[in-house]
């Protein structure tokens, strides 16, 4: 099925949101880019490298006319730009977003939405999230086929139009990612467990070689390897992000660190009654645990 | 300062082993070389790469008249098999080995040599740990240039003899490493908190992963992504060589995991009350940490 989208309005010209306009741009599927970010300069950035058409740091402006608005901006930021749009977008437009967490962004953007529903032509949210991070962030890094090979969840409510939630599915096909489509709270509990538990672990590991005392310290720095190298990586991401991830994410990744708590106390127990069997079950599974995750996603980048 | 040696017997003839033999080799700096393996058909491969002039598997023979032995075996083999080779070694051999815990093996190294010297002339035992690994082991993989630009920790204790520190220095720094001198205990304090504590953790994220309910966990091992696949690398390592080390480097371990555990219980606490300041402070000093420590690194291969 093609489509195409006479008018598409980006707010937060990024990594995601720059690789998206490349992606449709390419393609010939959008008549006209606006993107709107706080930041001039990477407003300047986006024109010069011919991600967007035009650029403003109006995101009410912005919105007019277009058909179809990507929220790209920081989690805790998405409900509140949808709310501060609502009143101007135009009727049936549909809003989509990018956001690591579901089920509250969701919630949030459909009431900001039906809250200024008084123009008589209903406008539609669609949860996204698109898995495809990169260590680099910025428009200045984007490209259109960040997507291809990636997937991305959508997350539609009982509230969602089907005709939007089909635009929103081909214009992420279009990148060349797979589409699934996901409850969001069944979401965030997924993504609690693959993204945001290996990262706030990797956040800790780090913090806690951060609190020894000054002397270790040293040593401890300096023998740091290559395996911490690999396995803290996701510790350089940005901070204001993961914060607004736990906040945002809070029940799902309480949980699971809950869980992950109990298991580091029975390794604790096993390694301190020196338990050899048991420590080598507890290796050995994980070890094929993961060799069965890398096998089944090894078609797949991400 | 020059230095060669006659004969060279490697007990272990795998990636480190393999990797020593060869870089000696290479440069001219010993005589005869002999391999010591429990599978003959490694030491097959070894003859057939040139790793080594001679493959037995009868260490007590292999250890006669040799000048230097290393061990370069699984850490909870090494000190049995220095009590096994003990009565064997020509008097003034030197021994050492490349486990990752140092403070027991050392401890019972020295035992096994003191219980056997009988013959008059001592030999000695200098605990060493070249911090190498890689995730392709077995002498196949070994490569003469695998140390150069690594580090090496040597840990002698109080009644090891100058010279054969000095020459196990002179050998590890022939390969290209940085030599380190460390106190036993202290060295597996350090690497309880640079390596251990990142390894069981990653070992403990998939674990928990694993044992989520059957239909999430469908979605998790989907779902796990490129920040899974780098953060989980280091648990694909052998189970055994893990379980060795935690059962070796018992109290380090636990140590640290107490500290680690604790940070983990702070975290959730600033979850759970919604502490955004708290948490972006968490957040931002341990990418700042990371930083440093890689900043540090930087020169150094690992």
């Amino acid at each position: 099925m093609a489509f195409f989208i006479k008018k598409l309005a980006v707010i937060g010209v990024g990594l995601i949101g720059g690789s998206l306009a490349r992606s449709l741009r390419d393609q010939a599927l959008v008549g006209e880019v606006v993107g709107v970010n706080r930041s001039r300069s990477a407003l300047e950035k986006a024109l010069a490298l011919g991600v967007i058409d035009h650029g403003t740091t109006s995101a009410t402006e912005a919105v007019q006319g277009a058909t179809l608005v990507v929220i790209a901006t920081p989690v805790r930021s998405i409900a509140p730009m949808v709310a501060h749009i609502a009143p101007f977008l135009s009727p049936g437009a549909v809003v989509t977003d990018v956001g690591s967490v579901k089920q509250s962004v969701v919630r949030e953007c459909e009431e900001a939405l039906a809250a200024a529903d008084n123009k008589g032509g209903k406008c539609h949210f669609v949860g996204g999230h698109p898995i495809a991070g990169r260590e680099h962030v910025g428009v200045e890094h984007s490209f259109a086929t960040l997507f291809a090979g990636s997937r991305t969840i959508l997350t539609p409510s009982a509230h969602t139009a089907h005709d939007a939630l089909e635009l929103v599915r081909l214009v992420w096909e279009a990148t060349g990612s797979y589409v699934e489509i996901m409850d969001a709270a069944y979401h965030d509990q997924v993504l609690a467990a693959t993204s945001h538990l290996p990262h706030l672990m990797a956040y800790s590991v780090v913090n806690t070689l951060s609190d020894l005392e000054d002397q270790i310290r040293a040593e401890v720095f300096r023998y740091a390897a290559g395996g911490f190298r690999d396995f803290t990586r996701i510790a350089s991401s940005d901070p204001s992000m993961w914060r607004d991830i736990c906040l945002e994410n809070r029940t799902a990744i309480l949980a699971i660190l809950t869980r992950f708590r109990q298991d580091v106390d029975r390794l604790m127990e096993q390694i301190a009654s020196g338990n050899g069997d048991a420590l080598y079950g507890i290796f050995a599974r994980s070890k094929s645990t993961r060799d069965r995750i890398l096998a089944e996603n090894k078609i797949l980048k991400g």
